[in-house]
């Protein structure tokens, strides 16, 4: 089945920098039975830190198991990643197929095995051989290049009907970095699962520990942020590579790098809001401001059972300013509410404040802000100072012709 | 918009038991605009002793703050629901329309306004009149009978397309007692909610603190143990009343009422499975065991977890024997699971044993099972002795239609 690329999806795949001490390249290697581009190879200086996030469900897959425990050393060489096939749920075997990819890997570079990060998206239960991957490298290395974040992207694609990626310059301690990454995610299809991965690599010199606590800031502010079902992966997988050829003082604390920092951020939310923009079926995409919430935290959970209702989401898809079903979803997150406090506004018009409907409320502009492509959504919870933003996308019949009605 | 009668329905309401100290009424009132019965009313002898649950919401509606309030008395006398009107978000209008209409009530039949309980379900943010409930209470009241449950289970309908009703012959103690209860949900279109109603009442003698523990343990078998789109609604009540007309001795603790246990178990699934029959456009009903779990509580979480999957249920809805979505699922429920460990098995196949797929797999006898109306799923979980059954609905292009296509 071929998808029909998003309505909500980029004009083009971004110009991204080169990342001095990066290559890399996505070729096909027989994994997706279309032949399309399935295996991507990322290779990193010698000296390159890693930080990285994975799922937090009880299943993970066998390269989840694998970057995990290699993530202690601090180092990372080179990223394999291949679409078409998760290695999740495949027991022994999959643990193998993974020993075996670093393996290879290791020898292509000349680097130790936990140097060798791991990332598979697609197909569940089905072993890989053992060998398959770790074979098609030295000819997938041939290919590598400083500019081939289109193919890399394109190589770990499952049911995504674009490429995603973004980058963004900045400077630490007046030396200019560059950081450019690339993501995928949310298209699935039986028996497939939606799988969100993001790579991201920077030529900054940043300590391991500092880029891992970069990593978890940005993480939370991006990729934990969206939602398109509220389905967790098996194998959701965030890597960032620093290679220190910019040549930069090694900054020593989140104070050194705020400027990095921001830039970070947005180039993993532009990748975040690319993956809902390519959510199932979306045919708008969804900001949902929280304030007013008893802590961050708090505003988070509120702001994402609101953007994961099912009856939210249809009713966007619907285009109705349906906002007692935002009432509903904000009294089951299970935060502190106060029913006479809370206020929500759609497109920015006031339509309950207290706990009521504005006297006078006038649906027309609140009726045509629906109609577009860009919804937002702001809840005042009334009680506290906790803030958060949350992107998701709507729930249509088009989701439902994805999951339902194409058997695999 | 008129909703077809769902496919899961039952032929026809049941004929359920009178049951004494109990008479019933519902009517039109004016509050659904098409003319449908909208106000049940229910008087219980003197005497009459009530248990409830409610709703968790934080936005809850008035007539839930009503009855929370109510509810340490431990007696009802009457209990008034009305359809087409939700009565929440309504601030203090809608608690002056609660104390009216309880007022109103307890005038008519000569008790405390605090033995009268209240419920509402419809639109939400729209006041209803103060007086507007109450003034229909004394025409309502003529009608009032032992037999009337159809009617009363009609009145509290709102997109819900069958009336929902059962009942139960036990006894206690040697006496012979009745259990007959009505239920509505799961039915909702722009801008109502999905409310869950449930009115349960028997002619046996048992005291408040024992009712409310039997109506506790029993709700957590069946209407906690549903979902049909994991959305809560700010209204969601449950009412158990014993009138004492049977004569049975009043039973000390649970040991005494095991048979009335086991009776009202089997109303109060029976009228929760009705519900998930009725799920916004349902085409099969699902039974998701799971054993094996760290415990009981567990186990719920995890089976809800696969039940609310928009995954899983969309697989279900393309009859796809998707087990590689319930792995996904058990993995995100945040309770404890081994891969390695998990058996999955479909409608009494075993598809995956120990985390793998089992040797020569036929998907044939399951993609049979898939065609039916009734799916079945058991998830062994393999670490524990934990148990729980969950049902629920698939989600099908009619959930997508009833909640976004059509607007109010």
């Amino acid at each position: 089945m071929a998808l029909e690329k998003s309505p909500l999806a980029p004009e083009r795949f971004p110009d991204l920098p080169a990342v001095g001490g990066v290559q890399i390249a996505g070729r096909a290697c027989g994994l997706k039975r279309s032949g399309a581009k399935d295996l991507m190879l990322a290779e990193m200086a010698p000296g390159t830190t890693v930080a990285g996030v994975f799922t937090r469900s009880q299943c993970q897959s066998a390269p989840v198991d694998w970057c995990r425990a290699a993530l202690p050393g601090g180092r990372a060489r080179a990223i394999v990643c291949n679409s078409g096939n998760a290695n999740a749920f495949t027991g022994k075997a999959g643990d193998t197929t993974a020993e075996r990819t670093a393996s290879a890997a290791a020898a292509l570079f000349g680097c130790a095995e936990r140097e060798v990060f791991l990332a598979s998206t697609g197909v569940i239960g089905v072993p890989v051989g053992p060998d398959h991957i770790g074979d098609c490298l030295p000819g997938l290395a041939r290919h590598l290049s400083a500019g081939a974040w289109q193919d890399a992207a394109e190589a770990i694609m499952t049911t995504d009907t674009f490429p995603k990626g973004a980058g963004a310059q900045t400077a630490i301690g007046g030396t200019p970095v560059s950081i450019a990454g690339f993501a995928k995610g949310s298209g699935m299809i039986a028996p497939d699962m939606a799988t969100m991965l993001g790579f991201v690599f920077t030529d900054a010199d940043i300590p391991a520990p500092l880029l891992q606590k970069l990593l978890a800031r940005s993480n939370d502010r991006s990729f934990n942020a969206i939602t398109v079902d509220g389905d967790t992966s098996t194998s959701d997988t965030v890597l960032l590579c620093a290679t220190g050829a910019a040549g930069n003082a090694p900054p020593a604390d989140l104070r050194a790098v705020r400027d990095f920092e921001r830039a970070l951020d947005s180039v993993m939310i532009d990748l975040a809001q690319q993956i809902v923009r390519d959510g199932e079926g979306a045919s708008k995409f969804v900001t949902v401001n929280v304030s007013g919430a008893a802590s961050a935290r708090a505003a988070r959970r509120i702001g994402l059972t609101i953007a994961n209702s099912p009856l939210v989401k249809t009713a966007i898809a619907g285009e109705d300013a349906n906002w007692g079903r935002i009432v509903m979803a904000v009294g089951k997150a299970g935060e502190k509410a106060d029913r006479d406090r809370l206020s929500i506004a759609i497109g920015g018009v006031t339509i309950t404040e207290n706990g009521q409907l504005v006297p006078g409320y006038d649906e027309t502009p609140v009726a045509r802000h629906m109609q577009g492509a860009e919804i937002d959504i702001d809840v005042d919870i009334g009680i506290g100072r906790g803030r958060a933003t949350v992107w998701t996308c709507d729930l249509t019949h088009g989701y439902i012709s994805i999951n339902a009605d194409y058997r695999s």
